[in-house]
């Protein structure tokens, strides 16, 4: 299994999984102008000396995350499963994120979306308890406060919240992810071609929409 | 060979060239929502009756163009690419359009690059008479007029210009575009993976500048 994600800061995270190892890289320097991706995942294939024949399932981190690296990840993904032909798993990066509180109850993922907005997972473990969601940090307090993580920051302290810092690594919080979803779904029923959540305009959008007011 | 190309419009632009045939093809709705450009790809290979196996050459339009669609396609064709290891030609689509307009001397390939600024090719044939540029439409007052021509109408009317109507299909163009590069280059010292030209500032860089003023 190959997962690529791209929802976390600047870089991709990819993680190889096999019955004998799980193997994790992180791609250097910015995601847009990346053309280290295809060099990285070719680096992790070889450190397990298999080859792109070898993998029997994909997986991508869907997002919500940046508009840009979601479709470059998504993209690339679609690239290599042109010729592989795999079921592609979509996971959460919410989950993901979630997973890594490793918290006790179910617990709130808000990660700043910019332009005044957040995105909101309700996790319990793997668990989504609800929709990812998108909607204003104003909205936000009209959600009963509780648990929550974040890998970012939020913009501002968050009252009535409380804060619970990652505490397992991120590929362990993917591999979690990735077998909680192997295990809930029909591996033949995937799609071979996925797309990113749009739980958010892109900021080409937004120009339009604001052009034609 | 099959090239792929985002510099136009809203769309991707395919093409597949064999020595029987050209086929072409174009993505239907928005390049950064596509889920349609693995599907149109492999519609193409079943229309030409092979599959990715029997390719032999990639070609990517690496633009001056639209930020998120040429990195889109880069990593849609590195991933493609991931398994079959193939060169891939880098091919200008300012060059395209230059030589759609047929023109008989040298001429202007001017494309609005917004921002008030304009990418400026300037080609012979397919033979680039200097490197493609993005400077401000303002600053084009300083180039010596002459015939130009545009996929894009330009934002407004450039007086002293001569304006050169596309002649041929854009399919054609690129056909002849990729022809030419195959006559140039040594193929086995192609890069499996090429990057988009990289003229102008994301929108991302220029508000990280913005504020760090």
């Amino acid at each position: 299994m190959l997962a690529l994600d791209a929802a976390v800061g600047k870089s991709f995270a990819c993680l190889l999984l096999s019955d004998r190892e799980a193997l994790y890289a992180k791609s250097e320097g910015s995601r847009a102008h990346s053309q280290s991706l295809m060099p990285m995942l070719e680096g992790l294939l070889k450190k397990a000396d298999i080859t792109w024949k070898d993998l029997n399932i994909l997986a991508l981190g869907v997002g919500p995350g940046s508009f840009t690296g979601l479709r470059i990840a998504a993209a690339a993904l679609a690239g290599i499963n042109a010729s592989l032909q795999l079921p592609v798993l979509s996971i959460s990066s919410l989950a993901i994120t979630a997973v890594q509180a490793n918290g006790e109850g179910p617990l709130y993922v808000l990660e700043d979306a910019r332009a005044g907005e957040v995105f909101v997972g309700y996790y319990h473990g793997t668990v989504a308890m609800q929709d990812d969601l998108c909607i204003s940090w104003d909205a936000l307090n009209e959600v009963k406060q509780g648990n929550y993580t974040s890998v970012a920051m939020p913009p501002e302290p968050l009252s009535g919240w409380k804060r619970l810092e990652p505490a397992i690594d991120r590929a362990e919080a993917i591999a979690t992810v990735v077998r909680a979803a192997m295990e809930q779904q029909v591996l033949s029923n995937l799609p071979k071609y996925v797309q990113p959540a749009y739980l958010q305009m892109s900021q080409a959008e937004r120009s339009l929409q604001a052009r034609e007011k």
